[in-house]
């Protein structure tokens, strides 16, 4: 076990890292302990969890975005109240970023806080949301429209919970991954780029390498205030795209995959406007396309320019864009025309149709 | 106009604020200004603040405790997304204690928290709830269940406003003044007992007072770690009071009057446990059954314990309450036995019906 995190919260990484779990709850003296599950995790994830665990309640919800919402919170501060949880309560947050997102939010509001443990069991969770401090749950479909910052009391990454996924959330996780490297990582980004396919049986050192990216971007802007900002690359479009697929699909995308899409087109803007060159764009798109599956776009332009409009990121009427400089080096507070983003958009079309 | 506290924000006091409010708006250049009213601060205060605002949205919410929930948030959040707030937004909670707890709660998650601003219009308000950082609503009836630690951007207390309070919403606030004197200015209790009749068109000095007592003792433990507790005196069976008149009264105990009812039975339990006399305890009854309207307690004492042991106070199954070892000098994290708890309800009772 590696303690790969270790100030205001304590980040635990490894295949033995449940014996940790059973010795943190026995020293913390928790009064309550609550397991917050989906059906996914209480399947395949919570019999992994339970030989480490003693008396605990099951808190369970639907899995999906689409159930990140105020009706999922007050189930929860329900089911909190009526078995009368107090302060000293934990709340155990066994899931991915849906799950993560929910739970820290409820347990960051329930009697103005109690304690929550992330133990994320996608990679999406590991290398992203189960790390940065950010809670929240969607409203009308805005992502994250409801919510705050607040660390979890520690966190718990057991990468062997890859195995048991399905593979849509397996490149789920990727685009977070790809976009770290992106961001802040040269080297690691001709890595990704230059390896065929990725394997996910065997990806610890890459979860290691890009969990530590992010907490140590988030360690030195906690608030978002500045340099944190380079997390949101991909994020404008890949938001957007995301609400849009939300409210119209019946199979509406991934948050991995909607972001995915939003790297093709911002890398494009990127290109467009900064040190990007056709090489390094056609590299981002071919290692996209090879990993993830096609997407059709059915969106409306107007409609994706009404939701980016909404962005929790513009400070004013300006669609703001995290872009990037060069390859491993973003840039923040971005502004572009709208023809631009039309283009990009159409880029991505095009290259989803071709390949 | 005084500043009566600045550090991590600023509390202006007295007639000519609102100049000081306009002056704020114009400095922060904030992109969207919202009002949050009542229908009662919609009538007698907004035409009184409006002079001093240019561009602004009215949110308005049904006036009263049983409004403070869920469904309030959730139109709050709602409006703001429809009118395209962003995070350079503020909120202005115009109103009392329900208003700018849910006000505040709603601020402090909406795009994971922008500005908001109190300007309490309520005796309460101004001495208590718009000043202690504590945001948040009810659920189930359990008050504050759900909420969080955050302080108002500034606070503009404009005593004139008690003038248009109908009398209720005087002797609501009295309770807090009250006890602010009973936990930490035994000077400030005598001058209160000896003082026959409140003088509500007169009383800048004594808000001022009330309003500074609470601040230090919140700004030596904001989070309610330690000292802060001491506030909570009064508030263990008086919280119980209050949950029990929203569900069962058809016109429910206002929360200051509770409040007082929770004053008188904690004092007896003080009495019992410590350093009050037979006097003190005397002159706390009758201090408040001169001022405040008789209230024939009709409450269900197991379901009163019931309520108080879902306390946000409590660590384990013991309620927990603040005491007074003596006057002007509080003790916190206290226990009893039930049988005194019920003694001191029933106290309560034969002075209600005597007086």
């Amino acid at each position: 076990m590696k303690v790969i995190y270790d100030k205001n919260y304590t980040v635990y990484f490894g295949t033995d890292v449940l014996n940790q779990l059973a010795q943190t709850l026995i020293n913390k003296a928790y009064s309550h302990v609550f397991v917050l599950v989906d059906e996914n995790t209480e399947k395949f994830c919570l019999p992994i969890v339970k030989p480490y665990l003693e008396n605990f309640t099951v808190i369970k919800i639907e899995s999906g975005e689409r159930n990140k919402n105020l009706a999922s919170a007050e189930m929860i501060w329900q089911c909190l109240q009526k078995n009368l949880a107090n302060r000293n309560t934990v709340l155990l947050n066994l899931g991915g970023g849906v799950l993560s997102d929910l739970g820290g939010f409820c347990a960051a509001t329930y009697k103005r806080g109690i304690d929550f443990i992330n133990i994320p069991t996608t990679l999406l969770g590991m290398v992203d949301a189960a790390i940065g401090g950010k809670q929240g749950i969607d409203l009308n479909h805005y992502k994250n429209l409801i919510g705050l910052f607040k660390h979890p009391e520690q966190v718990f990454i057991y990468p062997h919970f890859i195995s048991s996924l399905p593979n849509i959330e397996k490149t789920n996780g990727l685009a977070e991954i790809i976009k770290h490297a992106l961001v802040d990582d040269k080297k690691l980004f001709e890595k990704l780029v230059t390896t065929h396919q990725i394997d996910f049986e065997n990806m610890e050192k890459l979860i290691e390498k890009s969990a530590k990216i992010k907490i140590e971007i988030v360690n030195k802007d906690p608030h978002e205030k500045g340099l944190r900002k380079v997390l949101n690359f991909g994020h404008t479009i890949g938001h957007a795209v995301e609400t849009f697929s939300l409210t119209n699909d019946s199979e509406p995308l991934k948050h991995g995959e909607a972001v995915a899409i939003g790297i093709i087109c911002e890398t494009y803007i990127s290109y467009k406007l900064y040190n990007i060159n056709d090489k390094d764009l056609e590299r981002v798109v071919k290692f996209i396309t090879a990993n993830f599956n096609k997407y059709m776009p059915k969106w409306d332009t107007n409609e994706l320019f009404k939701i980016m409009q909404n962005d929790k990121k513009n400070n004013n009427s300006n669609i703001n864009f995290t872009l990037l400089k060069k390859i491993g080096k973003a840039v923040i507070d971005c502004n572009c025309s709208n023809e631009l983003i039309i283009e990009a958009l159409e880029f991505y079309k095009n290259q989803a149709y071709l390949n």
